[in-house]
Parts: C-alpha cells; structure tokens; sequence
C-alpha cells in the first residue's frame, strides 16, 4: 500500500471561528464521509488513518453508566476503537440485583474476546471515597460519605483514572446508545478533531445529526434536543453580548459526547450532576477567557481550540423522560447565571426567563451548582494505591492476560504521572 | 506505523458449516469489534485494513432507492467507504415532483463533496428498458415497455451497472436504513467476508443484531424480522430434508443486505420482486447443489461459501407495514416449493402451511415467481452503448472531474468485460 497508512475520516472544513480570549470555538463542521479515500475534494479536510491511530492510541474513552442492559453496554463497548482504554464509571443500582457486577463481567468477556483492557469501578463504592478524599478532594463526598451519585462525578473519576494511566486524551460517551456505529464515530471524530486542533490544550464536542424520537407512534428525527436549544441560545447570548454581535456559534452546549487533551482536561473544573457539560464551556471562559486575571500563563500563549462536529448517524437512546430534560436545561441556565464572567444584562434576562418557565418564583435566585478543583490537583500515586488498596469494585481486567501474549496492564504503577505543581 | 498496515475488524471464528454439494453454508459468526487492534485474541480473527481497501477497491455497492427523503440517502452514501463504487438504481416516483432529480443531485453533489464518482439511473427509465432488450434480456420488460417495478430488478440492473465497470465485487445496500454507520459496517462485513471466504463464488449475507420497532409507543428491539423468521425455517427444513439432521444453520434467508462475487453473481438466476434474496439460495442450491447436473464445471470444482454474519448495529429502517411482509413472506414460499431440488415432504408442508396461513384455497397451487436469465448472458457491450445513447436518466457523475484532479469516469467504455461464452 503505497505510502503505508489508509486516510480515514473526510471533515468539512471550518473556515469560522469565534475568539473568546484564548478560547477559539470554530463553527461546526460536518463529517463528509466515515471512511474516506486519498482524494482530495474541495472544502474538506481528510485525517489520515494513522493520524487517528496515533490519537487512540492515546486516549482513555470513559464509559459513565447507569443501569443500562448487557446488551447495550456490549454494543458501546463494541464501537470503541482497539486502541483506546475503556473506562467504564457505574453508578448502577447493586442490589436487590448486583447489576455492576454484570457490568464488570460484561466489559471482561469483552475484553477477552477483544484482547484488551479497560478499567472499570463503581462510583457509590465507598472505597472510591476514601481514595478521593485521601488523594485531596474530599469536595466529592457526600453526607453519606460516598462519591456524589451525579453525572459530573462520575466524569470527573473517569478522568482521574484517565490521568492515572499516562494517557493523553480522553473522551466521554454515554452508556445509553442503541447504535454500535455512533460510538464508533465519536471517537473517530474525537480522534480527527483533536489531531486538527493541534494544540496541547484542545476540545472537540459532538453535535449529534439528528435524534429519533417517538411522536404518536411514530419517529421523528428531531434535529436539536430539547435542552439543547436552550442551553446553546443562552450561551451563545453570553457570548453575543461581549461582542455586540449576535452569534450562534455554539451548538454543544450540552454535548454529552466530548473529548480533550488531559493537559486541558486536568486543569478543568468540573461541575456536578447534569451541569458539568455546559459548565465546561464557562470555566473555559473563566480560566482562559482573558476577563479574570489567568493563573495558566501556558495555556494563554497557546490557544485552546473548541471543534464541534456534527456526527452522521443519529444519535438514538433511551428516552429519559420531561422532568431530566427541564433538569438539564436548568442546570446550564444555573452555572451561566453565577458565572464571573457572565454580564449583568444576560444574568437579568435569565432570571427573567426562569422565572417565565415556572423555574424560579420571583424573587427567586437560581441555586448554584456545586464546582469541584481540577483533577490535576489530586494526587495520583494516593489515589491509585488508595483504590487499589481499597476500592472492592476497582478492576482492571487485561484481555491479553489469558492468551500466553504480553499482559497490558491498563495502569502502570509505576508510571503514574506526578500531580502538576 | 510498523507493517504499513492497519488491522480492522474482528469477526468471530465459524467452526462448523452445513455442505450441501458445492455449497457451503457457514455459521453465523459476529463481529466482535468494528474497529480492531493488532492483538490476537482466542475465538476472532482479524481481516486487516489493507485486505479490506483492496476488496473495497473492486466493490460496487448497489443502493435500490424508492421514494426515500434526500437526507435519509445522503447518509447512507456517507456510510458507504470511498473506494467503493456506488450504484443507485431508483423506482423512485418521477410525478408530480420528478424525486428521482432530487437523488441524483444528492447523489451527484455528494461526490462532489467526497471527490468520488457513482453511477445513478431509474429502473423504470424507457431507455433503460431498451438497453437491456438489446443487451439480450426481454425478460426483463413489463407490458408497458419498462423494466418491471420490483426489487429483484433493481438488484439486476444493478448488478448489470457493476459488470461493466470491471470490478470483482458486488454488495446491496437499502436506500431506507436512518443509521450511515451501520451502512458502514455492512460494507466493512462484505469486504471481510469476501476477503476469508477464499474462494471466487463466494457470497456474504448479513443478519442484523435487532431490529427496533415501535410497539405501544415504545422501542422494542427485535432480534428476528418478522418475514425472516419463516424463511429460515423452512430455508433449513429444506436442508434437513436432505441430510436427515434438524439445522439451524441458515440465518439469513430474506438478507436484503449481502454480497458477492461478481464471478458468482454473474452466474446467478435472480428472481424478481422480494423473491430475489431468498431465491439466490434456491438458486445456488440448484446450480451447484449436486443435485441436479452442473453446467459449471468450475464453480463444482471450487467451493461456494456463503458466509452469514450478524453486524453489530441494530437495522434501523421505515415501517413498510405488514402487508409488505406478508407479501415476502409468500414469495419466499413460492420460490421454494417450486425448486425442482426441494423434495416432496417439504413441498407438501409447505402447501399445508400457505393454506392454514390463508395465503392459499385448499386445492390451489403456490403461484410461480419470475426468475431472469443470470447476468452474465449479456452483452454488456451493447447495453452500455444503448443505456449511454438512450437512457436520459443513466448519470455518471464524477467529483474528481471540477477538482483539476484526474477524473474518475465509474465506467471505462473500452475495458467494459466480453460476454462469457
């Protein structure tokens, strides 16, 4: 094969951005083919494939799950490229039924048949509690002495284990996707985005083509999600009214399906609970936005590029019902509203706009969402021998153990990262 | 990238097959990843990237459209890897509003895009039924001087397209599927079957892993077709007639998605209407069962693996409703009970079951379903020069030609292949 190595993925081109300080949110682009050829064609970008295989190879994909079945987990699991590490968080229920302990069984056939590793461990494990609040963020635990039960946690201890493991990536997909092939292109995208983004401090979020819904007893392919809308005009206001125009450049507000480079990753605060999506875009303003004074002189200099990529397939899962949706939407409007940085003309107007849903009486302020330290603060070696010591649910299983071929370990002890001064 | 080369997908192995004469029928094998790493595994195998580009390279996909929404087709083409050739072969309605102008722009604005070229045509186009007039096929005509109106003819239109173009291969995509990734992993499954099949008649035919559905305004996800329940059955029955033994072993008897080689295909009797997937069973049975005497010395002296493997994407398509599958269900029937290879017992089954199901009067006989001289009997030729001369909607659109590229006619009037004797 000439020159080695297959090109992959075909991207139209951004030609557009928006500049918030060093932040750079480039205009969605579309994926033009799943598995392009050599040839160029005009407006789009091809990565080549060993261009991705370089990236995944890199890169912890974390697997947040909630009481999903075995059969949708083997699909997700299914989708995930050879070359990443799947991190799978549960915060499934354990009894009456042990439903993670089928979980863990499920991703150790998996990675048997598939000769690879994974990591996965149990959020409510009190294990995991200790070792977090040994390694420096007692932040986490709640009254019950457990990691907090919320998405953002979950998120934040996948990417804790993800620092653990000497990775430079990771990326999030969610537990509930019916389609095997949609996963596949996330991480594909995560891959092609941040090989394009080129630099150390990087995000890439999805923007799903469509999502099937049932309508009357039918489907209907619905182009936005219901939050998602909300969450991307408030944002998108945020940014309209620093620069006196108005803007829809953000349309993943809400992505659930997201990546970045862990330099990034790890000095991110994250929020809990269903805020920490669209608060990924605010600390991004707060940190690099150029309004408050920066403690990342690095990250400054350099840029920190955001892509949004609009996927092929739909995205197509479990209807969660009205109220997780009017959740989710609140959430966003919460963190936007007790932002630093936000203007005191958009926070009038989302108290406006909440208190006209029904959201807030007047008078009313939103509640604020609880933030945690960056997990680049945490101590790693703590942390790996706490769980280790400790987590019951914390396992490691290695495909390869069993085959007489190299074990690949998905941590080495050895070599986990120091924490960052 | 040591090797130059980067291994794909993984299959699990099939241990056993069922022989009936040249014919072999392997198990149903999954597939394991969609995109797999270099490492062994027990129980997979792995068909490497190169393998795949250089199988995809010398396939033509064939999508029969009629009357799907631009979107719905865009993705599927964008599902469809760039090396592969694509064929649309459209009974799409052409008034009020002419649909099939809008898929050829989709078709021809794609390869644009993706820099790639296509071949589009409509199966009820008149000079498309004066092609294949002349090419040798009469057959094929319906009183109103058109090519008749059924799937299985658009199959062979298309299968006729793929020969001129001199490629080895041939694989079916329906034009109704709302998940490009699982296009993809349809056409990544051809080209890995074909490619450990091993043998120039071979043949690939996919069983989806489920089905959604809407039942009660919930999704309910399938496991078996509704229509391909009974086919299977008595697809087997057919066999353990034979051999004595009950079998399971064929899974994908109404596969609408399958491929082969064209060295195969071009020697295959296609049925018209939904008869035609279930019949090219009937029909290898026939040719190269042993059962009756071969003309084809060659393909005796070969073997004729048919390789079944179920995807890992659920098959996500429009309702077509239950008098559609009835209707298939039927033909399947007929097909079969007519074989001059099926035997008596089953025959008589076959007739009790049709009449208990009410799709026959006691004393009526199953009616014939229409099968068409095999591909191969043609001119090729001549159709090509009457389908370029005559057909107004046979387009070749190239998007390698505005590109300054070297464009990338589909078709090389030249190298079209001679008849075979």
């Amino acid at each position: 094969m000439p020159g080695g190595y297959i090109p992959r993925m075909r991207l139209a081109d951004s030609f557009r951005s928006e500049r918030f300080g060093a932040v750079r949110i480039h205009e969605l682009q579309r994926v033009i083919e799943l598995d392009s050829g050599l040839s160029a064609a005009a407006g789009s970008r091809i990565v080549p494939a060993d261009a991705l295989r370089a990236v995944e190879s890199q890169m912890v994909i974390v697997v947040p799950c909630m009481n999903e079945t075995r059969s949708v987990i083997e699909g997700v699991l299914s989708g995930i490229p050879h070359d990443c590490l799947i991190v799978l968080v549960s915060n499934s229920d354990r009894a009456p039924v042990d439903r993670y302990e089928s979980e863990a069984q499920t991703v150790e056939q998996f990675c048997r048949l598939a000769g690879r590793s994974a990591i996965t461990v149990h959020q409510r494990d009190p294990g995991v509690a200790g070792a977090f609040k040994a390694a420096g963020m007692p932040e986490l635990i709640d009254d019950d002495g457990l990691v907090r039960a919320g998405k953002g946690e979950a998120m934040l201890i996948g990417m804790a284990l993800a620092a653990t493991t000497g990775r430079r990536y990771i990326g999030y997909v969610d537990a509930d996707n019916y389609v095997p092939g949609s996963v596949h292109e996330y991480c594909k995208v995560y891959a092609a985005g941040l090989y394009l983004a080129e630099s150390p401090y990087s995000m890439v979020r999805i923007s799903w083509h469509s999502k099937p819904k049932l309508r009357d007893n039918r489907l209907f392919f619905s182009r936005k999600g219901r939050s998602s809308q909300i969450t991307n005009e408030w944002l998108n206001r945020f940014l309209a009214e620093y620069s006196g125009f108005g803007t829809e450049v953000i349309a993943t507000g809400n992505a659930g399906e997201h990546a970045m480079t862990l330099d990034l990753g790890l000095k991110l605060r994250l929020a809990g609970g269903f805020a920490v999506e669209p608060y990924e875009y605010m600390d991004l303003f707060e940190q690099f936005g150029g309004v408050l004074e920066s403690t990342n002189a690095d990250v400054m200099a350099n840029s920190v590029p955001v892509l949004q990529i609009e996927t092929r397939n739909p995205h197509f899962h479990d209807n969660k019902g009205e109220e997780h949706v009017q959740g989710m939407r609140m959430q966003a409007l919460n963190v936007l509203y007790h932002s630093p940085v936000t203007l005191p003309a958009v926070k009038q107007a989302i108290l406006e706009f909440m208190i006209e849903q029904g959201a807030l009486g007047p008078g009313q302020e939103p509640p604020r969402e609880r933030t945690y330290p960056p997990v680049g603060t945490l101590d790693l070696d703590l942390l790996y021998d706490a769980l280790d010591a400790e987590a019951l649910s914390f396992r490691q299983p290695d495909g390869l153990a069993s085959t007489g071929l190299k074990p690949a370990p998905p941590i080495d002890r050895a070599a986990i990262p120091r924490r960052a001064a």
